[in-house]
């Protein structure tokens, strides 16, 4: 009867013991434990700096909390299921070191804000680790841009050729969703850093607590202004998920397309054996498994972030057990984008190489200078529709007879429409026509240098 | 043929009809008209500013759209499934009406970044207006709260009776989550009033175009530094889909609550008949079908949060034709959290009534004051986790004599524990219970009455 | 004060106009309208049948039905908001129609039967209708199969050439996808078709009615066993949408197949004009709308099936209004799925033509023949592991020299191995590898050509 | 460099150590590892039956993999990071205790075709013990609804008191819910057990392998058609995470009841204290965290369901690494329903009490025989329209004087309608209410008691 311990006198007979099992939370809130311990420690200080306790009580609680972290630390505090949850672990380890002042930690205080603020302090280190992983991904981004700013590469809309552009512009593409991304998880860490310590149970406490003395100690921001939504609300958890889910698109997107440059059709980049696998029965092979294990895991972050939005459904005030479900989906989204933006950096930093020769003769060798043409003749005075339609025509009869635009003589231009002069050979080389696209945010390599020297600035920030 | 009309001279047959109906968007995107027209006025006066068209080509752009928004706004501008799309339609309608200079408009520009445009411009009008609807929601909770500071209400968690709250401390945790959704669109907003006109279709123009002067045209607050991500990025609309989803999962719980609240078993509120419904075969029956069917609209902001997830996962750069499914679901996700916002405001300012007598009675006849005299003895020394168990057992023994706690004898509490004196009895009514809990945000009247003034002034900001 | 009309005289004051119309589901429910009416014929069948209204009763409420479809059918019948919704629109119709006998027609009935009623007569006809768009796809699937036994493609696991197929093959894995969605959507028919007829609001009725007579009438297979189930079961509901999820994944895959073979690194296939789409700006453009359309359309599939889930999570016994959001995500998802089958089916039938020489040309131009080389020693008694290090070095060196496994001389191939011999060369030709795979399932022409007579029969059946 | 042993010559650098651990699947495919020995076995057996090894090696292989079993059962084979995953891990420990004839077991098979196997092994064997827990669960229902046929229960739509029910009438709903669960996860079960076995890496092989021997071996009913579908199908996941998401939908909705019942003001049932538990700060505490845990962990399974669709949304074919992504999902998704099914079961069993008196009390004390007195009419020549109009009147007077229908004299029930006589009183006894709904599927006792036999016959079989 393990439980009678922890829970009241009102309760005659123990857990049926499968129950107790799957009631249990310690196999995975002891992720929590440091977070736990700390968030215990400030509650003890300020128990004793509002006289709830004596200055003697309170430091023993803080000590006897250090004691019970250096064994954790140590390996030599391993509670099993019969604690229940982490929370009722450390309590009775304590009181085990310091004896009865022990039973004092909980005074003011419920388990309903003590999860909330473990939680909140293990997600707002976790998200500072996730911006430093996105700053090292746009830093390996930025690089590869400043060597690549003339290297070509076929753009695409609809998977189709579309536009030649400066590799290093397609790269900076993901510089900016990493950049929303962190920018992202600062707005969420403003919504994850309040307090809910000292919400008790869910309407506040008898005792005279001073919850912005222990928010100050834990370096949250403010406080929840209502003690009800401060032990239920998991906005945090979702926003975070979502923010999560996120990375996981951007992540995706570029996966997906170093999964197309490595297969043999596109070879525009050369896998190296450090980021690669082999296959177990096919002796050529030669796996991007990195990326398309990023691209797998984005449904397990999207399942995550559906999953606790059920859980928060109609849910009635204030806290419910359903809430002890928030922890593994989390913890889970969390290690699972830590792990997949540390991949992907070091696929990019070291596991990929861009076969620039491969790319140049690709931007070479079709119709995506079509554009240009009609842009030529646009800034010649014929309106762009029509502009537009006279080279549709012209492409249709080139595939016909075999050629591509450049093939094209100064005659056959001059047929088409008598504005075509000889500098049209010039304006559809692909370095012209990527240089020429130099409006702001363009691909035109003016821009893009000037695009990376403002990124650049960006992370130094 | 009509598709040769718009698109180029390559194309030799026309689509095939059943095709052409599947990749029509005219029917839903009809709804981004206004803001189309508005940024095609922005992109001529550009051009125009920028020499790129005469000034004269420019005025006439501007007014021959400006006719078509007239001519829509009368009901006589209505394409059909051959417009393909909202852009097609207006431009094709532009050139009947100003002739070939029609044909110019397009210059510099790409479905791509129009349509993007459009989205923004649309999504930024909405989330204003949706920030208008809390704004409104919160208003009516803080005048029902005002009312009902000293009104009691049980408290719960786990839906059992906890401790016992002021009502208006309950009603203004809502208040709080109504909040967060009105800071969270914020920061989503910022997200969303960022140009990508003049990306082009995905890497910029070679016309000398200039994209801040649009932004500044069309109130944005900067401009896309990346073409490719520019016309590609669907982060804002998924971003606005969860912080919906955030919204409805509060309005969810808030409807859980009405619902219970109006059973036969809670009978906490009375619903009015401009706010009820009736059965078609139960002549007695009143229902809450305001709440349920908000519960049950959850579903739906959640599935298109889910839905413009998995179209994004995966793509590679830059635009393809998935992205035209981003529509329709955001703007049923608008609709609906619009919805959903102004009928629990009609229905928490006209729809019920708390029954206070009721509830009076509800907090008078239970075991939630049993923290108190916890308290009450852990203020007197008792260590916490003593006091507890005391009082547990106190619980328990009463339970199986049928009595409540203030039905105990002095004599009785004196001998569970000597510290009990005669105050005991004004400790543990519930107005007393819910008075003491004056920490911070708690709900002793003290702290409520605190807490409104605040909030009055949040959303007077 | 409308409602009034139709519920009970509870009511004092009539409906809040704005909750009026967020409480009314005439604009999608009307969908239903056909099946309502037969519903309700069957109903007033029986209960003429069972006496409970007289013969001549039971005829003016059955031809009173039948002439509302026909004024439906004809678009005279056009109910508005103020009807609230199908039923009750019908049923005030009907009284106009044929006097108070109207009021006769629920008897024994209530609406949460009677739409349950309705929603399974739809869904179980979508259902059949999807079944045959499955059959038609899988038609012409087998059709290219046919023609294309012989026709080589390469075949990747990874995205990376693993071995060389049959293009039949390939082709046939679509088939069994289909085969699959085709047999499952008959296993959800048989939990659509049971019938909620008279299981009442929840309880049964107290009327003498014959369950087992409309079910007959309607051709339901049975009738559900419990009332409280009867009108809340949405499983079949969310069982379809699993389903139909399931087509949509199966058709996203092949969706990306042709996006990947229509562009130019790949150029398995030429898209035709009839089922491709340009650019508005770039006039080279042909873009493979469908696909795309189709891969993005999934997302909208998995969310109806996400909010269903979502809107019964944790609902009460038995009928809630919640439940009255479970048509428009099943409506959209019936026809979602429905344009897309029809869609890839003409893009299949008539909208591309694989490039076989590019095909051939494509298998002999790779090392997707290194398992081959593996079993050929495997075969000659070299234990496949061992066989598989020797090939993956020889690989590696050829790569290095720039040359393809069939350009080694025989020497350089008993150098590797003695037992090499003349015919490696043979055994490893492109052809010969495919015939090889002859296991059963397998690319073997042999397989393939049984595989495709057992096709055309299941088909047939 | 481990990989190199595994893979083939063809890699001449090792793994980066991070990338290792991300692509690693050891840690979780360990719990296929009795699964993979198993389908091992077979494909050893078929290459000595069918004479691709001889019948001492095919011996030698079989009882080198008991052995690891033995080796795995005991706890010393537990192979590490560095094994890439469970099948490398065995095929190294095998030839570490055969020699050399181990590298000769992996003839003609593929990781592809084997991990499809060992899921496919595993997952048939969870959905029998799945459905083994809903024949439990459909017990302890049954056992309780034998002795509640004749207890009354309010039945609630809208969560509004509506008609009265038999207790077991209500439960029943339950065991129809969990027949659908049973029957559907045996239509799953029929699309789990397909060998895919002999499909290769995605064309079969050039060896003479007999698949339908090793699928006897296995038990399973057929053989893949396809080879490429055989090796890139997770239909059968997704159809499972559906029908197990139907299955918490269930148990979700039998939560909130039992929730709601267990409050307060429901008072419906006595929780036990072995299947409740307490709070850390409120001594009078008991709650129901089991249901609410099953409620909470209905998100969890939505989400993997939802996961798992991501992942296969527009992979082309045939394996790719992302589906390594399909089996924390699945595992997790199996774990949680068993243990929500086996908790619900213990709970129902032994966990609570329903408190008849209570009960008895509750359905006297509404408006829900209001039907029976329009039924009352109907049954007398009124049409039923009008009755439900005239009782509306009445049901809204007598609130209005506070009495209950039961209360009012004959007198007043004349003047409400002269078809009223002194059986009326009788006509709405909550009893006689109940026993009157005795249509099939109906709550009059004769039908439930039907009802339950039949139920007791379903799950003899």
């Amino acid at each position: 009867m393990t439980q009678q311990q922890t829970w009241s006198q009102r309760f005659e007979s123990a857990l049926h013991p499968a129950i107790a099992l799957f009631n249990a939370s310690i196999n995975f809130d002891i992720e929590l434990i440091e977070y736990d311990l700390t968030g215990s420690q400030a509650h003890a200080k300020m128990l004793a700096h509002t006289g709830i306790i004596s200055a003697e009580e309170g430091e023993q609680l803080v000590s006897g909390l250090e004691q019970i972290r250096q064994e954790y630390r140590q390996g030599q505090f391993q509670p099993g299921v019969d604690a229940e949850d982490v929370h009722f672990a450390v309590e009775r380890r304590l009181t085990e070191i310091v004896g009865d002042v022990g039973k004092k930690l909980h005074t003011a205080r419920s388990r309903n804000d003590q999860v909330g603020t473990d939680t909140r302090l293990y997600l707002r280190e976790q998200i500072q680790q996730i911006r430093n992983y996105l700053r090292e991904f746009q830093r390996v981004i930025l690089d590869i841009a400043e060597q690549n700013v003339e290297t070509l590469i076929p753009g695409y809309t609809h998977l189709q050729r579309a536009q030649p552009l400066s590799l290093a512009h397609h790269l900076l593409a993901y510089f900016e969703m990493a950049q929303r991304d962190w920018e992202r998880l600062g707005d969420v860490s403003r919504r994850v850093n309040i307090s809910p310590l000292g919400c008790g149970a869910l309407a506040g406490t008898t005792f005279p607590i001073d919850r912005h003395y222990t928010a100050e100690l834990l370096n949250f921001d403010s406080v929840y202004a209502n003690s009800l939504d401060g032990v239920s609300d998991r906005d945090f958890a979702i926003e975070f998920l979502c923010a999560a889910s996120l990375i996981m698109v951007h992540l995706s997107r570029l996966s997906e397309e170093i999964i197309l440059w490595a297969s043999e059709e596109f070879r525009f980049i050369t896998l190296k054996d450090s980021c690669a696998t082999g296959s177990s029965i096919m002796p050529q092979k030669k796996n991007p498994d990195v990326p398309e294990l990023v691209r797998g895991k984005t449904g397990r972050v999207f399942g995550h972030l559906q999953g606790m939005l059920v859980i928060m459904k109609g849910l009635p005030l204030a806290y419910n057990k359903d809430l002890q479900e928030d922890k593994e989906g989390l913890f889970d989204g969390v290690n699972t984008v830590k792990a997949c933006l540390e991949a992907m950096t070091i696929l990019l930093r070291e596991g990929l190489e861009f076969r620039s020769q491969r790319l140049g003769e690709a931007v070479a060798e079709d119709f995506s200078n079509a554009t240009d043409v009609a842009d030529y003749l646009a800034a010649r005075g014929v309106p762009f529709r029509e502009a537009y339609n006279l080279v549709g025509k012209v492409v249709k009869t080139s595939i016909a007879a075999g050629k591509l635009l450049k093939d094209l003589t100064l005659e056959e231009w001059q047929q088409i429409h008598p504005a075509f002069a000889a500098d049209i050979y010039d304006a559809i080389a692909p370095r012209t026509v990527v240089a020429a696209r130099n409006s702001y945010g363009g691909t035109g390599f003016a821009q893009v240098n000037k695009a990376i020297h403002t990124a650049r600035n960006q992370i130094r920030e």
